[in-house]
């Protein structure tokens, strides 16, 4: 199998693409299709300070190489969220990753915001942990940026996470969430920007780019993610995909052109929470802080 | 396992309605979710003449039978389409259906009405045969129930079928296919009114409804329908309601309620087919009589 674009070894065949890529275009296509997404939904300029949040996994990590071939100032924000056996080894690759480019990572540690990690949330709140540990990430991934003065905060949200959220949103038709589903959210009163720069660019591709450049990366998901929807989503979502190549990326892209469509929600009053100080659609304290009040009762001493 | 309402066995359990059911609140419900969609949507009331679309099938049949049991005027159209070995066993048990319970059933035949049956189109035409046999079946339909002065024109598409169109619309965001997709649409010169009654009943509950009414059908799906796209939606939808029960009622009753947002495609100008007369969105004659007129040139002398 022979490269669309030169003589050499394809690696990775790419049906919805209709292309046959050897690594180097690999790399090259991976790059572009973040770019023209950074370009078509204005999400930030070479000037601006990003700030990307790191799981370890190989879309975050390989989003931070992205932004750093491209030209772009990104910085790295690693939250240590406290999942025994995971979260060390998690934060190992992330370091190394800083470590060999000499790039800059922050360290947030759940331990120290919340007196206890996800395994004892898990344990202790009602309800789904990564719906928790949703919550808490998005507070802390926005403090963080804001604080720091950063001028976007960028997830390595996928083609294939995207098609999945969506999915999940469309069979229920959340249209309050479905209108937030969009590449580019833009910035509030000590609410950061928020950007997906790999929408358009799949799950396949971004382990094929992590492999080539030589980013290591953890393999395993998270011990709390199993069953989760997200992942049965996916497969669904493969299985559509396996019988009509592209159905992941029409799919995104048909709900992108239709999107205007979608009542955008009432400008939601935003408080300030009472203890944190941060935005929040509560009229008492925010999630965040009723999961520190709570996980501060229940802790061991 | 016994009925939820009575003292009874039940022989089916319904997940999604969270329901055990005997034969007799069986029959109960699946008349009531009929009468709940015709009321609801204000499909037609029992003085209105109805024309039930009828294929041979449960879903079809069954519908004639509810129909006739809430009291309203139905007559029954079956369409011809020529399909050997298929056509006239289908056929077979409408007329029987009919004869038995004392109802007036039309019939149509494509061989008259196109010089050709299916077979010799699905030959001779490019194109998916079931795209054609929409077309044909819309127009046969639609001039059927113009010509006999009936108020409605009733199909017996189930919520099975109505989510698997709908996952197929929403998966290519087409949003003027998503506009038009609704339990009633409105009449118009020289066309129907066009009613769904058995949105809110499952394909299950339709078998059950059928084998305990006695009513005998043709349990083959169409020989032409083999692979159909339509199918596998289906068995994708079914993944998602062993997972998550009720994943299809919630499919499609949101959809119903967000539907307001879905833009209502221009009034595109309907001329009369230069052809035939019947309204057209085409400039020359319809897709009816162009079908009609490539089968003349085509079909064996």
């Amino acid at each position: 199998m022979r490269c669309t674009f030169c003589e050499k070894e394809a690696v990775l065949r790419l049906r919805h693409a209709n292309l046959r890529l050897c690594p180097e275009h690999l790399v090259a296509r991976v790059e572009k299709e973040a770019e023209k997404a950074i370009r078509e939904f204005h999400m930030f300029t070479p000037e601006e300070k990003i700030l990307v949040a790191v799981s370890g996994g190989k879309d975050s990590l390989g989003l931070w190489q992205i932004l750093t071939k491209l030209g772009y100032q990104a910085d790295g924000l690693y939250i240590d969220l406290g999942i025994a056996g995971y979260s060390e080894r998690s934060q190992g690759f992330c370091e190394a990753f800083a470590r060999e480019r000499g790039l800059t990572l922050h360290v947030l540690r759940l331990k120290e915001e919340l007196g206890a990690g996800l395994d004892e949330i898990a344990q202790v709140m009602h309800g789904e942990p990564c719906s928790h540990c949703g919550t808490i990430k998005r507070y802390l991934m926005n403090r963080a940026a804001i604080d720091g003065g950063y001028a976007a905060l960028a997830t390595g949200h996928n083609l294939d996470d995207e098609a999945a959220t969506l999915l999940g949103n469309v069979l229920q038709w959340n249209l309050e969430y479905l209108a937030r589903q969009y590449p580019v959210l833009p910035e509030g009163r000590k609410l950061a920007r928020k950007v997906k720069p790999l929408i358009y660019v799949s799950e396949r591709e971004m382990v094929a780019y992590c492999l080539i450049s030589g980013i290591r990366y953890i393999y395993e998901e998270c011990p709390h993610s199993v069953g989760a929807r997200s992942l049965f989503l996916k497969q669904i979502l493969n299985e559509l995909e396996d019988e009509a190549p592209s159905t992941k990326i029409s799919f995104v892209k048909g709900f992108l052109r239709a999107h205007h469509i979608f009542p955008k929600a009432e400008e939601t009053e935003l408080r300030d929470c009472p203890v944190c100080g941060m935005p929040t659609t509560a009229s008492g304290p925010c999630r965040f802080c009723r999961i520190r009040e709570r996980m501060k009762h229940y802790a061991p001493a």
